[in-house]
């Protein structure tokens, strides 16, 4: 477990912890690459009426501002106050309108990034954290088949890193919106807030709240609880949807957006993607299918993944940019990884070999024994001083190094080497030029581990 | 060139531009590691207290704070004002000091992010810059090795990255200090301060300032210049040096510590390290071996690579942690490279293979095409409609997908698979389990322009 961080909130990792974070991020970022999907990086600051314009997350926002007073005056008065972004959709929606002349659309991106919340520290939420997000975006408009594909792609990230089993659940949110208006509630924004919360109200306090807040009556609360239970892994929702006896033009293109997600998930993510017809998601710019993921087993570490299809995620003049894309909570999975001893390291360090000194003129020709070993991948330290080869096996040891390379001169000038493997002693003779670790000693490997 | 940013001194750069940006980050961090330094991270934010306890930098530093003022006002009376690094040096000091009982000394460590200065908008700096810093750091002593090391490791990465011919100028510390006090001016400060505007005043503007800030006499005005003259590629400045008369003990231990860093460039390195009497550093923190860096031809650039030594890079207690690092400012070089084209991505995008529909039916079978592809490391993406060929085709040219593959249903139910490089206009069988793009168009690589 990592130490207790110096301020709360914004977590930090040990060398040895932070080689499974870079696992994390080096997998997530070979698989989107792999799916064609472009890197970028946006500044970590938008104005604050860019990233207000969306509401209700004011209270969160880090604002920014020049120690120097003077300074920062002359700058608000002439671009507006500056703050830290919270997310990483709201930047690129602006990113968008910003480079739209020099983008192809569709346009697929990836973007590993930190974002920041102003969390109250005594609560033990991350206030800086990593978030790792895929969205593609068209111009005027976008296929649904995008829906299912950016599903797919995070189903193959997820399944690549050292986690417990996940279930990507979805909904789709004119599903949800067709039923509420065919059993007459219109105010599908309100419900859909009542439903968000009934992993943690439970069914009765919802019903209820539905009756009190939104004005259903006990029919209509039962009939919309009624759908929010219906969970399949495969596409028979669609036959108890249509069971409760609903008819609605919305709930129908719903039923089949999400029957066709589900189709493709059955075939080539079999047992990983869930109809779940309670997911909400909380924010209102969503306008079809919305996912969250969970952990098996970590249900209360909430959704790691999410996302969903917004048919104006920008907008610039007459222009409108349709995106569908998913989110994954880098941090908070690190977190549970490291916090649960879910993955290891092989080792803590990058160093494969520590080059001995056998005296302290040798420092220079240890570095061309480096320097040979280095072109060959190999990565390897230099011993700064020769201490006694007990201290220096002893160096390494410590760190995890698994091997030690000894040079020396013999009487007739001839130069040797040895290379040993620390965990099992062994000594043999080794070819600067030639010698290569067993393939697992070459790098850090990162792996789920069998606690 | 990059669009205007739409917030001066916070550069972003478009698709292709990134992976020139990215190209640069991973040699960078894959030389780190060859060399046996380890991964760290920083939070983005330190206290105030902690951020100007070096003082002088306070107009630059970024203030943090919710916008929600009650939330924050509880925030900054439980732990003090927050706000933005503003170099790596400061925060891995204090995470030093923080984790010093989890940490092995020596400690390497390297370190990519983002900081951020409060420069003025209209002088055109970065206010966002990424900097990639390497150091070591010790637990009460450090060998100066480490000085001569650690110019070596930059000068390896500094080599593998597509930029011009490049520089680095050594001097130090201790050999000014002892030459100035052998002349008779104490306050090596202020002097050091004099000097590091020879560049942008000249000799004579820097005599007269040194006689009038710092009370010299003509001729101790004449001495320090003739040192901060000196420039050579090898150890022959210590002849220069000694030639000049002046007798201290400290100026001798300099001295012999800067012939050491040189003896070695020129036998590692040759013609990449200057001894440069005339390097100062602004900062007042170091002690010994001080590093500057220009790329030739480039010198109004600024130095891109620069550190030193410093006694004293964090204490506790009674405890000293004695260190010497480098800092490369990568914005820096990437808007240069940039700027004047002198490195370009082999292709805009990752992907190498876009694969086409036939039909609207067949987007599933495309995608088991592309899974097969993929589990070879081949990069790809499916159509997200059937248009006709010719347009599918259009949609990889325009962003630079060098193949486009074609499968189709004969009469007897066989599926033929082709792929076509689009460059070349050759069409030509191939098996999904089994096809390879030639080496070079596996992956984006990036390599120095012609220009």
């Amino acid at each position: 477990m990592a130490p207790k961080t110096s301020l709360s909130g914004f977590p930090e990792w040990l060398p040895a912890e932070r080689l499974v974070e870079l696992h994390v991020l080096d997998t997530l970022r070979e698989t989107f690459e792999l799916h064609g999907f472009s890197s970028i990086e946006t500044r970590a600051v938008e104005t604050v009426d860019q990233l207000l314009r969306k509401g209700e997350i004011d209270k969160e926002v880090y604002g920014i501002s020049r120690l120097a007073e003077d300074e920062e005056a002359a700058a608000v008065a002439k671009e507006g106050k500056l703050a830290l972004h919270f997310d990483l959709t709201v930047p690129f929606a602006r990113y968008v309108v910003d480079n739209a002349g020099h983008l192809n659309f569709p346009f697929r991106r990836y973007q590993i990034q930190k974002v920041w919340r102003g969390e109250r520290p005594q609560d033990g939420r991350a206030r800086e954290f990593t978030q790792a997000d895929i969205d593609v975006v068209g111009d005027g408009t976008l296929p649904f088949r995008y829906d299912v594909e950016l599903a797919l792609v995070m189903i193959d990230a997820l399944s690549k890193l050292p986690i417990p089993e996940f279930k990507l659940r979805v909904n789709n949110r004119k599903l949800a919106e067709g039923f509420y208006r065919g059993i007459g509630l219109t105010d599908a924004p309100a419900v859909l807030r009542e439903i968000d919360k009934l992993e943690k109200f439970g069914a009765d306090k919802v019903a209820a709240n539905l009756q009190q807040n939104v004005g259903a009556t006990a029919e209509q609360a039962h009939a919309a609880l009624e759908l929010a239970s219906i969970r399949t892994e495969d596409g028979t929702f669609v036959e108890q949807v249509r069971a409760l006896g609903v008819a609605d033009e919305l709930l129908e293109e719903g039923l089949s957006e999400l029957a066709e997600v589900m189709a493709e998930g059955v075939r080539r993510a079999p047992g990983k993607m869930v109809a779940d017809l309670s997911i909400a998601r909380g924010l209102d710019y969503y306008t079809g299918t919305v996912y969250e993921t969970v952990l098996v087993g970590h249900e209360k570490l909430g959704s790691i993944c999410s996302g969903g299809r917004y048919e104006s995620l920008a907008t610039s003049g007459k222009r409108t940019f349709p995106g569908v894309g998913l989110s994954i909570g880098v941090t908070r999975l690190v977190s549970r990884i490291l916090g649960q001893n879910l993955a290891l390291a092989s080792r803590a360090v990058p160093t494969a070999v520590l080059i001995s000194l056998v005296d302290e003129d040798s420092w220079s020709d240890a570095q061309d024994v480096a320097t040979q070993l280095r072109a060959r991948g190999i990565a390897c330290e230099v011993s700064a001083s020769a201490a006694k080869f007990g201290k220096q096996i002893k160096y390494a040891d410590k760190r995890g190094i698994p091997f030690v390379w000894f040079s020396s001169i013999e009487d007739d000038g001839v130069v040797t080497h040895e290379v040993k493997d620390i965990r099992s002693g062994e000594q043999v003779p080794a070819d600067p030029s030639l010698w290569m670790p067993p393939a697992e000693d070459l790098s850090v490997s990162v792996s789920a581990s069998q606690a």
